[in-house]
């Protein structure tokens, strides 16, 4: 975190609810919000970026291993093995957990009792969400992709969990990589939180976990990220904000109306980009379609 | 069904096993079966269809009531609500069931005693499938995805539950489209089915099910599908041949090496391509990393 | 039924929530209700009732089995098989549904946004209820249990569907049994419920279930029943009250915290009493220790 | 511990399944296995023993949070809220867990590929278990419970993790309790093991738990233990046996069809005890009836 200026305020945050908010911006009873800005022209423009035909998928594996940052592991029953002559399963999966790749519905965060779009919470109920639930999402989400990898503009194998990326930093990345995000993108920012995970052990992501700073909410606006992904939370933890504990999730989800994706394992496509020389792909979201579900585990693939 | 003359016998299927076997084509410990087709070329010119923009996805809402059709209803509770202060939720589902939009593992289908390349059927173990797990599919699938509407080509809403498709009347849908399925493609055939079922209720799909006749095995190979996907389960139900109960799923998974996609929804896809006036396009699989999973609920994304 | 007279009205049930309650009787906090009525005594005096020693449990096996009285199936899935070297595995239960045998918690039913004792219902939360969960029966319920079998008293094999029982019947039961309820007494009330699904196959609860008239209400009032338990829901199902469903479950669980035990399989227990020429036994309540559930299956063991 | 003497081997283990074996003791195609000692008499005699009506629960509550301990955490999910307007919810739990207090059906260990009474192994499925499941006990366990204090013997709070219990320890846990376990007796062995936990944190019982010594087993065979209950799982961790992890658990339930209780909370049960000044009640397991099931959660029952 270069941003080290004044620190930020509720009231900061308070302040970009209202002057980053997309509620009025793409019409009444909205279910999409920034992803408004994939239009089949920026489809078209992302399909037209494959060249090499490699493809990779940005998920990591289903965790059934209860460990700090899978307090609610996966299930993984057999329904058929050997014995009942063919091979049959069944997945429990808490899409929100720590260690789940996995994408969040715009009713996934609320601010002072209302929801992206102004929708009171209480359309969110014990039998799912009424409103903006990740089936808004059916036809999947196409678009560029773009890798920001911070560790490899610092030189370092991944960021210390808690370390925080500020605008400028995107901005150094985006250099580094020779492009400029742009509107409809998909922005993915790599802190090498697997590689850190891989080699120091699991720990708790509820008290430190490297990401983005609040300030950097009015450049994902300014520059029309249409969906922002991250190897941890999108948020650094802690926010540095005090009184405010994912401001990001916040701002984004329900102002903006801008998913969030979770979790994401980014080390085999910043691997791949590196090789490719590249940091700019076609990228296809293809969330299970959940009426009222909050989110849904997801498998990025990368096309390049 | 257009092929009627002499009925089929299990040794006909069993002959299949040996004659269209992949088991030594795509060299040792092979994972991926005819998906070696979709190569980096076949993924660069599929993305050089895109020529709208317009995405289309192919699953149907994951189904938490119980139905003929729906034995096992998917789970969704809700862990966070407006009362909690987000929304947050946890789903559990059984990929396999016939109402469920999903890919089939290698592992999922045995014959004599053994997975596709021989693996011994007892690597299907109650803690997962030590082999040809769906985790082989972690980077997804991109190719060039080519709808067959056989309701389309017969005028009819749909094809009565327990109607076969043949070769001939594929090759006919082909003619009707203007195109012809070649070396990697996913092929989807539409059957109609869940028009059927809006319109009928739900039925046992166990006793009854449109979708295509074994005759059509040779032909999926002889053309080099990678993939094949139905709104059915691909094979028609009953099988029209003595003593096999799904002689497609047994020779296309165990045989060859094919992954069959069961149950989509092909109607809204069916509907872009008679508007778009292409029944070619680019086509994405991103199923969920399940290590030892004989499946994934999977959402295939179709990008015109 | 025999009551036949005058058809109840919603406002005779709303006059039985001020009536009947005991939302005053028995301390501030309380959270067992009537079962204060089964006090020490009451148990030294239940367990002096064991005479041949014969044990008889009364719960309906869990029904993995999708149909219309069990559309949310128990899950049950093999951890360890023979493959694994031990025999493990896992259970998923909707206590509430129609055919799992089960204790409702008094937080299970509300009334005009009231629980028991007055509790606002917002303390039934997402993350489980935070007053009246069923760990308040921690100890269980160790009590004289009576079994009035009522298709005994008709002399027929089952109660149709929908067909109701009154006070009057409850009185020619006991006359029958040769005794009386009795305050702490846990009431079981046999319609042959499970013996007309085995005949008739299985049929929606929702639309028809034998059990009691709303008139019994004040009749298990006066009487001092300490919990209630059927082989149905206890509630006749139509209610035969106008506007108000199953008013039983609103009256004895809200007003009078009487906990109610459903869909038990008495069909043993009503064989025994008959071979042992009695019907009151010591009766025991295990439910699970659940924090903030809002019920238990259960396995009530009837020792003669 | 106290007997230090001779460590024991492997093929002391493998003696004991020969020398203490009931397979041929109950009859062919015997599921109880020792609980056939609890007799009708030992029933009518247990109840005998209620004086105060005292009734003291043994079960920890279902615990939802991953700790070292709990490596599959209960689940537990609301279905219906305030908002839905009742209380309703959903359970899933792994019986066998290590903080779950259940109760292992005899189909739950196996020995050189037998099982209690020598069925295969391979009868026990994915499917479930095809002998020797729980559902074997639907009528519940009904008899006079014992319980044995260690820790109050030694005058300590609790055992610590890893030490053992000799017979010559029961027996003086027996003579400072002023009783003699007996055939049909359900014996219930307290460490101290959730005083333990309260005060130290949660530990990996895979690694240590205090519990009995093998050297127990003669012990409880020819006191004629029904079923055996510890607040571990009666086996101590490590063994002290080279090469027998768990050797109370395979010798109890294989050759002796003896039915373990693991995890139990008896710190409760010990109190009362102690203010009651007797260490026999009578005690009532009440299993869940779950068809070919390798075990149960459970809240036994003490009645005193």
């Amino acid at each position: 975190m270069t941003d080290k200026e004044v620190p930020l305020r509720a009231e900061d945050v308070a302040g970009w609810h209202r002057s980053l908010s997309n509620w009025e911006r793409f019409g009444p009873g909205d279910a999409l919000g920034t992803l408004h800005l994939v239009t089949p022209e920026k489809r078209r423009a992302a399909a037209a970026l494959v060249r090499s035909g490699r493809a990779v998928g940005c998920a990591r594996p289903l965790d059934t291993a209860a460990s700090p940052d899978n307090l609610r592991p996966a299930l993984h029953f057999m329904i058929g093995t050997a014995t009942e002559g063919y091979g049959g399963d069944w997945l429990g999966v808490a899409p929100h957990g720590y260690a789940v790749s996995h994408i969040d519905a715009l009713c996934h965060i609320f601010h002072e009792g209302r929801l992206y779009g102004g929708h009171p919470i209480d359309r969110v109920t014990a039998h799912g969400a009424l409103e903006l639930g990740i089936e808004a999402l059916r036809d999947g989400v196409v678009s560029r992709g773009v890798l920001l990898d911070v560790p490899r503009l610092r030189g370092v194998p991944w960021l210390e969990p808690g370390e925080a990326i500020g605008p400028d930093e995107l901005e150094a990345c985006e250099a580094a990589a020779g492009l400029r995000v742009e509107p409809g993108d998909v922005l993915l920012v790599r802190t090498g939180r697997w590689a850190a995970r891989a080699a120091l052990g699991a720990w708790d992501p509820h008290e430190r976990l490297a990401g983005l700073h609040a300030r950097c909410l009015p450049w994902l606006h300014a520059r029309g990220v249409a969906a922002l992904g991250c190897d941890g939370v999108s948020d650094v933890v802690p926010s540095q904000v005090e009184g405010v504990r994912l401001p990001i999730h916040s701002v984004a989800i329900v102002a903006m109306g801008l998913h969030l994706l979770d979790n994401l394992d980014l080390e085999r496509l910043a691997a791949a980009c590196a090789e490719e020389a590249r940091h700019a792909f076609l990228l296809t979201l293809a969330p299970l379609v959940l009426e009222g579900g909050t989110g849904s585990p997801l498998n990025p693939i990368a096309l390049f």
